[in-house]
């Protein structure tokens, strides 16, 4: 006998719907322990997850999955999903390679309709299939589960604000947990919490035709306020005034009621918004307790709970940054940070606790939050977006029509940078090197190591007009942060790591260059093959007189450049057109990310199977070299 | 005596402000005259500037600009505000070369506070300049105008939902005209003129409580009814749900009125929204009849109206796809079409109305434009994303993200790619090659004329993955379009064009490798240098075997390539690297746009202005031939 009898006899939602409604409760507390007990091995997202157990269990319950559509937004909290439909045995490998994704994907499952990782394209997506099912004459649903925090995103609004006007067949869940990812910010989360889980809306809303049949007929006012009454019952909400049929706040975690709400619900044609109250980690203390430190976690021991790391003066990436706009802030008060709901992930906790003022988290609006840092710019102050390398292509137009083509003084830290590993695809950062360079008036900075990174933030910062710093997921060999700051570097100026003793007239000669952290990986070949080593640092401007002087004057014929990002449009293709400018019958080869979507895994892993662990880029150059 | 006595002592906002109340409305009476006067000459946008004279004329006199921040969205409706801020001397030169900007432009005048063109960035940026001067201890207003159409993006509703959490001093003016550039689709649009503009709702804000003060005490009725006072006179309102405080909707063509509005809300801090409804054209009774038509114009007289243009059967690339699009509508019911709001200049008004049911207007929301494609090619419809080249910068994420990342069937028509003319740096499409080339799964391609346009157009459809096709602004030179469709082109494949007659073992021998429509540009360059000269057609995947094959079979020693289009990053690199991984002697030269944001002028004064005229471009090829 296991400790899930039920959940064991239920593998597919066409089990699931042979369950009598009875059943479901122990369903869910079997569903949720298992849950708990699989993602304290493996790791990933837990508290999302604990959320929406009796919200997944309703929906495949009520609805025909996968004919009817469900597409989870973000998809982090979609394990019970995947629990649900056939996955649980491969959970254990999820997010490893080769194994489960983190997130919905539909080459994973049928019932996984529209893969997501971005926030707040659910709504557009499932609109789109209810579009297509009723072209085609199919009687099908389609839902949308979105959270509080990805409601915020204009996106969302756009999808809401068509699939009012088209009177389409569309429910929207919104699952409302108080928070995104960090504590949610802002107009939504107020207007959720106040007004619409408010006594008095939700008494006006139940009560208020009632109460008002009623009245009297004084003086006309009977009629005044009955027709007052469809305002009062209707036109009270923001979600209606968009022409959505709302019903909620209603409790997620009661999986009778659900049912009965989304039975309801089902029967109902045109555009519905069910707004359900969650608790995000609900069913273990611990992740109730503290939500965020649960979102996202390592494996863990459940009867102890996350063991705080051990304490390690080795710094992220994001430590890094953190430490540099602390420092940075109070040396210069027009300093601004802005974060789309990433304070964690970025590294700005403390500076939001330091300088409140000066902390902007726009909730998941990434085009608002490049914008609003240009008008920031305008009048004076230095505002630094951070942001991950996959979520600015959100604001892509942002960053060129509102930043660069004014030429603003606005410094992006692009976090996330490269392959990121467990998160695949949807959050890998491997375009920003190609879609930013080609930006007029930019300056791209690929840092090699920590301290380089403090000292291009600092050039970044200094340099007046939009510059662009990018580094990657992790840690690098920095053992400790440095106490004082770094110095700027000239812009475009490249740094020689290692100078080749061979002499110009040498008939083979090896140049490598580096754009950014795979730099560590180049040492040991560069000393094998006696080649020159050059850490580029800018992306734009690159060090044309670097290249030249090592061309022309030093002789090299042979050059390696590499980039973690796509090769397609990267750097890389710029500076071997330069190269045979500069020298016709100089040999060129370019290592990069091929043109392919990243898949997940470890970091390492993902980059060795791109060629770009040690061993297989000392293999390639030497095979590069030697042929 | 001029017509324009009063305007004519008026050349600054300060003067302005000198004036007597009642002098404004002569003012506006002036300058509508002279905007209409000027516009007839220059052409360029007329009906948007013709609605918000009185508010131009107004915000100017009670704010303090430019102290006080004055952001336009999008920009076309800035020419009275141009002509009062003493540009009026220069009107005669909009939109050419190195004359004034069509829009506002931040180096073109102090009191043009963000520059603009793109839709539905005001708020942000106006927000942003609201953050800045309260950090710097500055007292100054900060006022975004916006119209209704670019409300419905995404990107606006972020701006309003930050603005409210931080109670922010900024005053959005809503100027509500009933339609963006086409007639306005939505839920914003119903909700806008149904529910605000509403009898009802005015009767209920201005009189509600009033009323309910003297009902009589009946059984606690009173008590329920004063509670819900509240909801009926300020919760009932979309932005006042986000946190504004709303006034109106208001006559937008009543100066005095606006003008004592605006003293009212200037003192009043906190975020504020002013409705106004304004009637695009007004004044000129042929823009007011016709505001579609009179949106962008050619000069014309003002007595006569518009004239119809001649009659030509030459076709623009928009015609040619709109013909492509009909035809295959008539093929395949499982194609439907999506505009982001640019029905007319994408030239989808007959789809529109020979296919209402497959026709997607979606408002200003690029985003959504793009997933909302992705949910219908999951369930097995064929969408055709028709949207300018410039716009497609605001659905990257959701290109990369949401088609490309999981190869779904979408085709995008991308009109208005490389240079533009007039219209300048913010809608210059020479980004794009750059930009998608990069991306995995996609096809790109490059027609150089409108036969092979319908052709790839036909294999982009035929294609099972998203694809790509873009294609200028303008004419190209056919004269008639064709009455039968054009087949498929291979994936891939390029075209011969010309051959050269010289032997492979030449000294020298030149190849021209052409991606767009610049070929035609190459045709008399390349005889006299007895050239090959290729048709490109796919910058995705380009054609590798015919490279190979000039290089290496044929003996090309030099290959010049051309791009309407960014040179860095352009398709143009990733050849030019293959060209040299083929033979390290061989010779490249890259002809595209230069690192720098494109001025605006006439296409062909600006294509100039990078050498991509047909002078130049041989002048540019022989001396790389010859040298």
């Amino acid at each position: 006998m296991t400790d899930t009898p039920l959940l064991d006899t239920v593998n597919t939602p066409d089990e699931l719907r042979h369950l009598a409604l009875g059943q479901l409760p122990q369903l869910c507390r079997e569903l949720r322990a298992c849950l708990l007990q699989t993602v304290s091995q493996t790791g990933g997202h837990l508290a999302s997850g604990l959320g929406v157990v009796e919200l997944t269990v309703a929906i495949h319950y009520v609805f025909d999955t996968p004919h009817d559509s469900l597409v989870w937004d973000v998809g982090h909290q979609a394990y019970p999903h995947k629990i649900l439909t056939g996955r649980r045995a491969q959970m254990p490998t999820l997010k490893r390679q080769h194994g489960l994704s983190g997130f919905p994907k539909r080459d994973e499952s049928r019932y996984d309709d529209f893969g997501v990782g971005h926030s707040s394209t659910s709504i557009s997506a499932a609109l789109g299939m209810a579009i297509a099912d009723q072209l085609n004459g199919k009687r099908h649903s389609h839902i949308a589960v979105i959270g509080d925090g990805a409601m915020t995103a204009g996106m969302a609004f756009e999808a809401l604000h068509h699939a009012a006007s088209l009177s389409a067949d569309l429910l929207v869940i919104l699952n409302d947990n108080d928070m995104s990812i960090s504590p949610n910010v802002g107009a939504m989360s107020s207007y959720l919490s106040e007004v619409l889980g408010s006594e008095l809306y939700q008494d006006v809303r139940q009560k208020g035709k009632a109460v008002l049949k009623h009245i009297p007929p004084l003086d006309g006012l009977a009629k005044f306020v009955e027709e007052r009454a469809k305002d009062i019952a209707s036109a009270n909400n923001l979600f209606e005034d968009l022409g959505f049929d709302y019903t909620g706040p209603q409790d997620g975690h009661d999986v009778l009621a659900l049912v009965a709400t989304l039975k309801r619900l089902k029967t109902q044609s045109g555009p519905k918004l069910l707004h359900v109250k969650t608790v995000k980690g609900k069913g273990y203390c611990r992740a109730e307790a503290a939500p965020i430190d649960y979102h996202g976690v390592s494996g863990f021991d459940v009867n102890k709970g996350l063991v705080p790391s051990q304490p390690s003066n080795a710094p992220t990436f994001t430590q890094v940054f953190s430490a540099w706009i602390n420092h940075q802030a109070q040396q210069d008060s027009r300093l601004v940070a802005i974060t789309p709901a990433m304070r964690e992930g970025s590294g700005l906790v403390e500076f939001s606790q330091q300088f409140p003022n000066r902390y902007y988290d726009v909730a998941i609006a990434e085009q608002h939050a490049v914008t609003l840092a240009a008008g920031m710019a305008c009048k004076g102050l230095k505002p630094v977006v951070a942001i991950y390398s996959t979520f600015l292509q959100r604001a892509y137009d942002q960053l060129i029509h509102d930043v660069a083509l004014q030429n603003l003084d606005v410094l992006f830290a692009l976090d996330r940078a490269g392959v990121v590993g467990e998160d695949g695809a949807t959050h890998a950062g491997v375009f920003d090197i190609a879609y930013s360079c080609l930006i007029p008036n930019l300056i791209v900075m690929t840092p090699s190591d920590e301290l380089e990174m403090l000292a291009l933030l600092q050039t970044g910062y200094a340099y007046n007009g939009p510059a662009l710093v990018r580094y990657p997921k992790g840690k690098g060999d920095l053992q400790q942060l440095p106490q004082t700051p770094q110095a700027e570097i000239a812009v475009g100026q490249s740094k020689l790591v290692r100078q080749s003793s061979l002499a110009p007239s040498q008939v083979n000669k090896l140049a490598i260059l580096v754009f950014g952290t795979l730099l560590a990986r180049c040492h040991t070949i560069a000393a094998t093959l006696d080649a020159t080593l050059i850490d580029m640092r800018f992306a734009k401007p690159f060090d044309q007189a670097r290249i030249e002087q090592l061309i022309a004057t030093l002789g090299h014929t042979h050059v390696v450049i590499l980039e973690e990002g796509s090769l397609i449009g990267g750097v890389g293709a710029e500076v071997a057109d330069f190269v045979h400018q500069c020298n016709a019958a100089t040999r060129v080869k370019r290592l990069g990310i091929t043109d392919e979507f990243v898949p997940h895994g470890k970091r390492d892993e993902v980059l060795a199977g791109f060629g770009l662990d040690e061993t297989h880029i000392a293999q390639q150059i030497q095979d590069f070299f030697f042929n």
